[in-house]
């Protein structure tokens, strides 16, 4: 447990409310969270079914009616065929990163991922102790991990690679090429791919595909907290190869018994158009802000060599201003009343240089919180 | 994962499917949630939160308000003086188990529990590389661990004592001058004691000290499964030395982020005297089955030294049948359409001479499942 640190943004979060009960009005572009509330569909039939159910556990691996949905997103979204058998509802991202490392990692395996990454990452790996083998990206791979990479890092104890894509908190993606690249070679030497699509469905440009069209044999985790705007809500899954699935009940069982059923219910009601329609508006939302918050950042002085190509997240370095990220944070939330999120939450390489910036927030509110940076940067 | 077993009695419930889908009717006495579902004032407060509320992530140690309740209702209940801060709002018990174990539990620690106990108890320990080292326990002590085995079974690499009061699947209690001397000791040794009290509310003779009652030092963990009737809300609680709580909510932030604010927002409403009058009503529910059906099963030729004292479970042994427990519990489906749980699921400690009842059903439904076995096994 020692080895686990706490988010630093929960420092930064802590002095917001401390300034937030004096009175003060701070701008939050540190929140990891959609702004928007679940669409009123998901709300009204979570409404309806707590009228209707008696919300008894479900089966481990979700209700089946939930499973079927989520296979048959992946059809309606990105053309791929999906076994609803393969579908396992988890408590959360987190509950399908803790089954499936659980299962796919045992004492002293490594699993590579990039640094930045987000931090349960890490620390879910360490859990089972694993050690998470980081490597150290940049702009030049565009902040994930490429198959060179993979080449160059893969040892003796390496199981598996974890990618995320769009990443937290960079934002960018791993271009399918590249992706391809990767799961053929390390599926050819007998390890595994898991990626993280928990913020897939929030992509601004070309339509990303998803890794199931390029493998049924990745691990594929995903979430309702982000493009679902379900946080609270505690509800993802994972789409595994078949022949894994039964060990992940049995995982399941132990580890969360069931998804949360009030949520299940709620879900249900995720994938129909009306909902979809409400998604895909907010969607264009977060690129709009996204096209506002970049260049003005840009203009600022941060240095943002590519535009992230999804989630809600910008990671910029702060070279130019001559303090470290941790001092940079606390300035600007003392000083200009702005809270974001120093890079030392996303790893060991150079956090002290970036700094994380959600746009999770409306438009006006991110422009006062850049007007508020640009006073207190250019002082 | 491949030494996690499943739980035998998914074999029993999935057969139990089958037939009930061929259209035979079958008597259901292995189910481990109660027949209720969550009181109306909780499904209330649930609806009126879920057109209130954002339903955004809650802190990790849960809704303060929720934590506030939850200590005094130990106050209320026990008389016992909890703060606030020590209580921690879970994703289920598991996510108190997964965390609290995790935060305990280092590669190579021994924690001692009891044989038969609840299975998870024993993986969640196997999960952090931790070692559960079971003591056969019998009628001689209600299926309890006393002082003296405690002693008996420290060795040099044991770290705690896991209990379960009353216990799943033995129904039985630590009687509270046992449960003190154990603290007394193992605290003595520098050791933790970990109090699972899940079914703790059912109890159904004299009314039994919560083990705050005894020590502050006590990790304790519940949940709004059972008494409260809230399986599938997926809710449970800690209450933790407080020098421990910081740790524990950074494992909480890495093992589920916040408990699913839906189900904290309902449990609010859990404790409510209206509330509490519901629960009362039916623990006394519970214990007319109780009353009912160990007669009835010792009728029948079931060993039950030990009338349960609470949960709402039998653990009964089966020498008298000629059949070890797997066959017996596939005889009863199959014979007489009852569905009851193999020992297996338990440990270790002959198992295949002890099957568990359920009494979650109403009464009448108890009788018929005595009257199928009656005919079955006097035949």
């Amino acid at each position: 447990m020692a080895e686990i640190e706490p988010f630093h943004v929960m420092e930064i979060q802590r002095r917001a409310l401390e300034l937030e009960a004096a009175g003060r009005r701070i701008v939050h572009m540190e929140i990891g969270q959609p702004d928007f509330s679940a669409p009123q569909p998901v709300i009204d039939a979570a409404i309806a079914a707590l009228r209707r159910d008696p919300m008894g556990y479900a089966a481990s691996l979700g209700l089946p009616a939930l499973r079927a949905a989520i296979a048959r997103f992946y059809g309606d979204r990105y053309g791929v065929e999906v076994d609803p058998r393969r579908v396992i509802v988890t408590a959360g991202a987190s509950g399908a990163f803790i089954i499936t490392l659980g299962a796919l990692v045992d004492p002293g395996d490594e699993v590579l991922m990039p640094d930045p990454c987000y931090p349960c990452n890490r620390h879910f790996v360490r859990l089972f102790e694993g050690k998470a083998r980081t490597v150290a990206v940049d702009e030049r791979t565009h902040y994930q991990l490429g198959l060179a990479e993979v080449q160059a890092n893969w040892g003796p104890r390496t199981r598996g690679v974890l990618l995320a894509s769009p990443s937290n908190p960079t934002g960018t993606i791993v271009p399918t090429a590249a992706l391809a690249a990767i799961i053929d070679w390390v599926h050819g030497r007998g390890g595994f791919v898991l990626v993280d699509e928990i913020y897939h469905e929030l992509v601004y440009g070309e339509p990303l595909p998803t890794a199931l069209a390029l493998s049924d044999e990745v691990f594929l985790v995903s979430s309702f907290s982000k493009y679902f705007c379900m946080t609270g809500w505690r509800l993802g899954w994972i789409v595994a190869p078949e022949r894994y699935v039964r060990g992940l009940e049995r995982l399941a069982q132990n580890a969360f018994i069931c998804a949360p059923v009030p949520s299940q219910h709620a879900a249900l009601a995720a994938f129909e158009p009306a909902t979809i329609a409400i998604l895909e508006e907010r969607r264009l939302e977060f690129q709009r802000r996204r096209d506002f918050l970049v260049p003005a950042l840009r203009d600022l002085g941060f240095r943002v060599p590519i535009t992230p190509e999804g989630a809600f997240y910008v990671y910029a370095g702060i070279e130019r201003f001559g303090l470290d990220s941790h001092a940079l944070a606390h300035r600007l939330i003392e000083e200009a009343g702005v809270a974001i999120t120093p890079g030392l939450d996303f790893g060991a390489n150079q956090p002290e240089q970036y700094v994380r910036f959600a746009y999770t927030r409306a438009i006006e509110e991110l422009r006062e919180g850049v007007d508020r940076l640009r006073e207190t940067l250019t002082v």
